[in-house]
């Protein structure tokens, strides 16, 4: 089949059968379809849209452009969480190690961050000594030692994906949701789970910022979960602020410790809260708990006995990660960082944080990347104090940049990404609706 | 500007500005566009459309990406013809001479055959030592002496589309009027014209093949003409057989300097017959001519008196070629090759050529090209016999292949294009409008 042929067809709006959408993905690994040739094919896929049919096949093609990881030697049962990704979206560092406490295997296979929004790769990293580049041998021995793994996604792993992505990035051909659904599931599927938990982001800081459009990708991805075997549920949560207390690597690292030992302040309430209904949820997939009240109190039980602590203390041992930010978290803060108050320009109500422009302002400190290739900052970020609904007077603190020099810029963006109304605001809710 | 906001703006059916539209045609000459970024925004337009003011501002900015020839030294009227492309589409080899005769300077830059078309460059290629490539003060000298000039597309005339095109060709994005439209007239505005004659061919050969879609092409190019301040005028032109008796690149020649000679046989009439039509046509628009029938009577005295003939000679010996040819065509039928004759199945009326198989079995035995590096035989062809309407018996000749070797293949090809009926068949017009 020649590129231009099965181009054509989608460019006029037909449908592609299985065969015309596996020659594709074959061709984007063997390099027999040029760059250029992908681009056109996606960007008329992005235009015309995909049937149910065609975005079965593209994942399930993408999932066989690689590896897919063979757990049937480890007896629990193996689920996962993924979230479409935040600003100071940390619960996979509690979800992993509680559920692991609570008898589930995690084979979790995550990402780098990029643009606004975060990555778990990023904040192990800030662990001295931490690898997310594990051997399959070694992947599954941390997985039986401790319960859970953490590694990034190996050349082996969905290859055609990461080609796909890279130039979706660069041609505006992101925003498509057949597309976002083969490019996550196909990554997800191959970590050969039983039962998977989404968290859809939705709110300012989400890519999919409109909730109409988050449920839709849920439901999506739900319905490709269950399609292709795995117990899949999505909770659409609340991307209207950043998430808990800090954004930036080294300090979510810090606030999970924290929130792992139980000395979580009240501005991390939310990852906690967040993290055990992902997990509760998860628990029933996976058939441990018969029902989210059980799971939620076998998780909380599991966090307040140290247990999940534990998990997470023996993971970074395994994963080559220095104990020691276990014992004294505090080691995590790094030394250096100028302080910079965020302070309340009038009183009233916090009406609205746009959580786009705190995330961008962490990249732009070094917190983040713009481009796959840069390089960060792990120490630098922001404390997020006052939310969404507080009442403040001006000079009131509403968060606390940490950078490296005084950076005018990024303070003032942050400063003006909050709203402040004179009417008081509802507290929005942190669980917007389950798929 | 980043591509990837220009893309996603044509992505979401919005209308690019002027300097969105510059900027991309910067970025394609630059390099600052990647392959992908340029095909990707390339399909958002073939999709999505593109409007007249968008249209008017790539086919500005492409012409503007490269030189624009100052032909202002020349006292006589600058003015060229463009087909969309045939299969025996030769007429450039006897508008140019006989135009250049009745006082018009021709300064035409042409191209090379690419799929089942064939193209003036590669017919020229034919006369032995004939060249194509020509410097600025080469094609204005030629211009001066003999009245035309025949040349390849520089590396500095309209640069982008160039690149633009080659990705066309690759991601199934050629069939886009607006696109096409800045195609052909960001190079034939760069010869800096004061008119032009458009061909734009209809039926089983042209590349659009249905009329109404010629039609729109024509109004279209003649519009951008006129915008450009060129006055343009289109005769779309009926390609459902092969235009005239020869296909294939010398044979090609052959027949039209038989015309110039006044040694065409009946096979040869449409050949001539649209030659003239475009010519006079092309004498009105340049102010040589009051009326197309004066123009027509003024064509063909030039015709029939040998001044064509010596022009196109002078031409010949100007641009390298052996002059030979003009005395004796024959030196063109190259020896060593085969004639295989193509005979009627069946008796009746020939009622349909499939001009794009014609096109397609030439390629196929060397005298055309699938991909523009290629190279060609240029001996080979076919010799079309028998035209749409013709009463056949059984057996009787519909045309002649001239191979290397028997080509059971290309001769069974050209056979199945013929569709023999009972019924008398009304032959087709040669002209099917004017725009």
């Amino acid at each position: 089949m020649r590129p231009q042929d099965i181009i054509a067809k989608k460019r006029d709006d037909g449908e592609l059968n299985d065969s015309e959408i596996r020659s594709f993905i074959d061709g984007v690994c063997d390099g027999s379809w040029a760059d250029y040739q992908i681009s056109a094919l996606i960007m008329a896929m992005v235009i015309r849209g995909m049937s149910q049919a065609e975005q079965d096949s593209i994942t399930d093609a993408m999932l066989h452009s690689g590896e897919v990881l063979d757990l049937s030697g480890i007896a629990k049962p193996k689920a996962d969480k993924h979230s479409t990704g935040g600003v100071g979206d940390k619960t996979s560092l509690i979800i992993a190690p509680v559920a692991a406490a609570c008898g589930i295997a995690v084979p979790m296979i995550s990402g780098r961050g990029l643009g606004h929004t975060g990555g778990t790769l990023d904040k192990l990293e800030s662990i001295p000594g931490y690898r997310v580049n594990l051997s399959t041998d070694e992947f599954h021995r941390v997985i039986d030692e401790c319960g859970f793994a953490m590694a990034g996604q190996t050349a082996d792993i969905a290859p055609a994906d990461k080609k796909i992505y890279a130039l979706r990035d660069a041609t505006a051909t992101v925003p498509c949701i057949p597309l976002i659904v083969a490019s996550i599931m196909s990554k997800k599927l191959a970590e050969g789970l039983d039962a998977l938990i989404l968290d859809v982001k939705t709110g300012s800081g989400a890519f999919m910022p409109e909730l109409e459009g988050s449920r839709a990708l849920a439901s999506a991805l739900v319905r490709t979960g269950e399609k292709f075997g795995v117990r899949t549920e999505a909770v659409i949560s609340d991307m209207g602020q950043p998430l808990g207390k800090y954004v930036g690597n080294a300090l979510e690292t810090y606030e999970c410790i924290k929130i792992l030992r139980g000395e979580a302040d009240e501005n991390m309430a939310a990852t906690t809260e967040l993290s055990l209904e992902l997990t509760a949820r998860l628990l029933v997939l996976a058939d441990v708990a018969a029902d989210v009240d059980a799971a939620r109190a076998l998780a909380l039980a599991k966090l307040n006995s140290g247990e999940a602590l534990e998990r997470s203390c023996a993971n970074i041992r395994l994963q080559g990660g220095d104990p020691a930010v276990c014992d004294n978290p505090e080691v995590l803060l790094g030394p250096g960082l100028k302080d910079v108050v965020i302070r309340a320009g009038s009183a009233g109500y916090i009406s609205e944080i746009d959580t786009f422009a705190v995330g961008n302002a962490i990249v732009a400190i070094g917190g983040g990347r713009t481009r796959a290739e840069d390089a960060i900052d792990h120490a630098v970020g922001y404390a997020s104090v006052a939310a969404i609904g507080d009442s403040v007077s001006a000079g009131d603190v509403l968060g606390i940049l940490y950078c490296r020099r005084d950076d005018e810029l990024a303070a003032e963006q942050l400063r003006n990404a909050y709203r402040i109304g004179e009417e008081p605001v509802v507290v929005p809710e942190l669980i917007k609706a389950v798929v």
